[in-house]
């Protein structure tokens, strides 16, 4: 990575922060800030410089979409905890971008329709289009966490599905959308903190649901959860990242920063004019 | 108005700018500047304390949306001739606001399932639903522009679709949508200038579409079929605004302050909490 925003960082976030063989998720400390050398303030220049080059490069992916020489887009796909920092991600890190470049999809639990369907009929529907930095704030994934913790479907469907998941998410590979996966990883006490500070404000109340609570009482079971969904599927063409995320300014570079990776991946360029630009000058001035 | 990035307009710019009785595209300079009483530099700063008003203002109206209270939504709706500035609009104006709280629509050339439909049959899917700033990027009235200058519709077509336009709009409203209408004004001159910079600059080329200098051969037709959208749909529930946007810099600031009118004349409120906040404070404790 060359870009100046990310030359704080100590090795590439994608590798330091990517599920992998053995991983284990009781491992990750939630209010480490892994590869990362500097502090909250170095983080906030960095995240500013970061957003223009994110800005720039969304606009190349978008400009050479158009040229039809590539398909490519991206998909960041956003799983944590109720308070773990999802909306601070879209608000701070995705709303550098041009919002016609951005197509998010905030999936809620599935109305009667979307049940009656395949659970990954609704997730078709919002894949990004090329040129596009889709983002999911909350995904499919949803059917394979609350969905086994709450038992909502039998084990043999939760099984069923971690293959669809891989096989889906290969095919929407092959067609040119980079996927990164991230957890937003934080830790019981520090949600305790945040919901407290929703309860303490009143511009916040919004933000609270009784049920929250309810579902702290399941945190280890969300977390085995979440264990098995990394071991089943973290694949090559759709890699998970637990990013600690205790520390939001962490958070918001860290997903910049894995964003800034796979744009600079695909690298798009500029595409050529498909018209004779010296006539096209002089037909316009002319006109 | 009283907020700070409102300081510097000298009356209301929904008043000055909207279109009532009598109004004649004809009459308005693209150059000017109504109401606006600062240069360049100072809207640069009134667009940036107005940005963050704008997010707090839509961040309440969610909030409040989420308790039933009301439906309110706000619709900005933007018209123009190519290179008129849309898409800085959409950048620098509604790019300040929450991606969670935004729902953009662009309006393409209708596909084939499109046209099979009414031409209002596309448009009613992508209505903001309530909390959101919808913005549509063209509209239903590329169908009594575009559609009456290059015949793509007969002239009774065309004359059923104000009054459907009505309608629909008044339908809208009713439902809780306070709909602003912009048209965006260059001149011939001014769109001559920006198109060749397109050609100038290789990073501008995907922008340019030689079909652009057939299109200003029907700069008057064009001219002429706005009039008439105005003079048949302007109206106390859905008013058109034109917005002189030769200088790029009060095209924002005044599309900024039509939003930033809509948003205080709803004056959307934190909603107060639905549960005991003593209770779940120490039920969140306990946790």
């Amino acid at each position: 990575m060359t870009a100046t925003s990310q030359k704080n960082w100590v090795g590439e976030p994608s590798e330091l922060l990517r599920v992998g063989e053995g991983f284990r998720l009781a491992d990750v400390d939630p209010s480490s800030t892994p590869g990362y050398d500097g502090g909250k303030k170095t983080a906030q220049e960095d995240l500013e410089s970061g957003a223009a080059e994110l800005d720039e490069l969304q606009e190349r992916l978008f400009a050479e979409s158009r040229s039809e020489a590539t398909n490519a887009s991206v998909l960041l796909v956003l799983q944590a905890m109720d308070s773990a920092g999802k909306g601070g991600i879209i608000r701070h890190v995705v709303g550098s971008v041009d919002p016609q470049g951005v197509a998010l999809a905030a999936f809620k639990k599935p109305t009667a329709e979307e049940l009656a369907h395949d659970f990954l009929w609704r997730i078709e529907k919002r894949l990004p289009e090329p040129g596009f930095i889709g983002v999911f704030d909350r995904s499919h994934y949803e059917d394979v966490l609350i969905g086994r913790v709450r038992s909502l479907a039998g084990a043999d469907e939760i099984e069923r599905r971690y293959g669809a998941i891989n096989e889906f998410e290969k095919r929407v590979s092959e067609r040119g959308t980079r996927t990164i996966k991230v957890m937003l990883h934080i830790s019981p006490d520090e949600q305790r903190e945040r919901l407290m500070e929703r309860l303490e404000r009143p511009d916040k109340h919004w933000k609270y649901n009784p049920g929250d609570v309810d579902e702290r009482a399941l945190w280890p079971k969300y977390m085995d959860a979440y264990q098995l969904v990394f071991e089943r599927t973290s694949t090559p063409w759709a890699p998970w990242h637990v990013v600690p995320a205790n520390s939001k300014w962490y958070a918001r570079i860290a997903v910049q920063a894995l964003l800034l990776e796979a744009l600079e991946r695909i690298d798009p360029q500029w595409p050529a004019a498909t018209f004779d630009v010296e006539a096209e000058k002089a037909r316009l001035a002319a006109s």
